[in-house]
């Protein structure tokens, strides 16, 4: 299973962990990385992230038996276009964007079908800081990695991907596309646009001063997804738009319930809510 | 100033890591505890917490130089009903509730006018767990303490509450009622309830199945407050609900905001509204 050589595209935290990964494990004998800032580059061959790189994406691909595309979900299209007439029907190429719909369809608008050997999926795994100096070699360990395949991907090109992302520690699974974008819309890009919100409403109620000197645990915990970056996000929010907007509706609505409850000083519902939520998190969130 | 008889009504996390500084500082030569559950007070005092406990309310405030309420906001009226035969005019009263306005507007039901030895307070500090074993005598430090005096508030009492406070090196500082109610709405009562919100939403979208499992530590910081007691949460939103409904509208207007960015796909201002987000935030929170 050991492969040849593996071509990052991309070599920031998710990138950078991967490569660590597997060359810890010794499962490729050359690793690749290619991407805009050879500084970065540079960076990622002293800290023994990648073997070498490449500033043209042609010679960065060359004969790769598999590429990684760990670049912001809208860079995806363009890169896409800038390796097609380099691989093969032997490449394997897989991605780690947060969106699954929006990179295939990506892919088919490249490549005007899905390659076989394309395969989508998804670690969730991040930190707070990203990089290639925030690279990890355990990032991914017992951490989820979602793979989106299709009816049409090649089993053989599933099942390296499968293989390596288990050989860093992961624990695949694999569900649709589409049921991806709308598990992943519920559970991290809604949490993470509440809060971006949260924390511009209280920034922009400049009568009550600064009030963020009056905040606690609590809300530094909260907000703390507010501090993501910026770019990543918005890519997010516009590749995956459609769930975001229908979970971001749901959630108004279990608010306007709420409202309700608090405004009507319905204090045996508010407690039964509060209950709920509590006794959920307490079950499912360890 | 080292007072004689101290009485702490609701010996839990809170009045408890009161009581623990105040002993720690060697301020007072007798703490005093009562509550309505005689283990938890036999707990207290096996953890030095407290000196002695009475389990009738008389005898417990029975020549105290100050009484310390801290029980649940929604038992404010009762206890302050319960006491008032006991106390005199030279008694410092102070509390640690989460809202200042109904607290206030409970002490003039009760007393007829607010007692110029009552001192408001509300200490920002927490854990998530609760009760007396959690105590801790450093709770307060560096965290802040926020009086709300009014015009007729005794000027001995409120420096003697803030000595204490001080003591317990806490930063206090002083702001009215209301705009305490305000701030906190915003700052606090506000995030509480959207993440209680966010947690029961997901747990009740049974056709996703159990989402919990694809969440990360995002979701898990983000939700921590959604863990927190479901009574004092009932309370606080009884107390404050005026405020609440206020910032719960004011964030579905922002919310709303929001929505629109993204379902028209304004990719500019969706990187503006997080960059902004962010900016303020890793500005303002530590």
């Amino acid at each position: 299973m050991r492969l040849n050589k593996i071509t990052i595209i991309g070599v920031g935290l998710i990138g950078g962990s991967f490569a660590k990964g597997i060359k810890k494990a010794q499962l490729c004998n050359q690793i690749t990385g290619f991407g805009l800032d050879e500084k970065e580059l540079q960076k990622a061959i002293n800290l023994n992230v990648i073997d070498d790189y490449c500033l043209d994406i042609a010679s960065a691909v060359k004969d790769a038996d598999l590429i990684l595309l760990s670049v912001p979900l809208g860079a995806m299209q363009k890169v896409l276009t800038d390796i097609k007439p380099y691989v093969t029907e032997k490449t394997i190429i897989t991605d780690v964007g947060s969106a699954k719909t929006s990179v295939l369809t990506a892919v088919k608008t490249v490549f005007n079908k899905i390659p076989t050997r394309f395969v989508a999926g998804h670690p969730i795994a991040g930190k707070e800081k990203s990089g290639v100096e925030a690279a990890c070699d355990a990032l991914f360990k017992a951490h989820k990695v979602i793979l989106t395949p299709t009816s049409e991907t090649d089993k053989h090109a599933l099942e390296q991907v499968q293989h390596l992302w288990q050989a860093l520690g992961a624990d695949v699974s694999e569900m649709t596309p589409e049921f991806h974008d709308e598990v992943f819309a519920a559970t991290s890009h809604l949490p993470h646009l509440l809060a971006f919100g949260l924390v511009n409403l209280l920034n922009d109620h400049e009568e009550l001063g600064n009030v963020f000197q009056y905040t606690a645990g609590g809300f530094r915990d909260f907000t703390r997804i507010a501090s993501s970056d910026a770019t990543m996000w918005r890519d997010i929010s516009m590749s995956n738009s459609d769930s975001i907007v229908k979970w971001l509706k749901n959630y108004q609505q279990e608010l306007d319930h709420l409202i309700n409850l608090v405004e009507t000083h319905e204090s045996d519902k508010i407690y039964d809510f509060f209950s709920q939520a509590k006794k959920a998190r307490d079950t499912h969130i360890q």
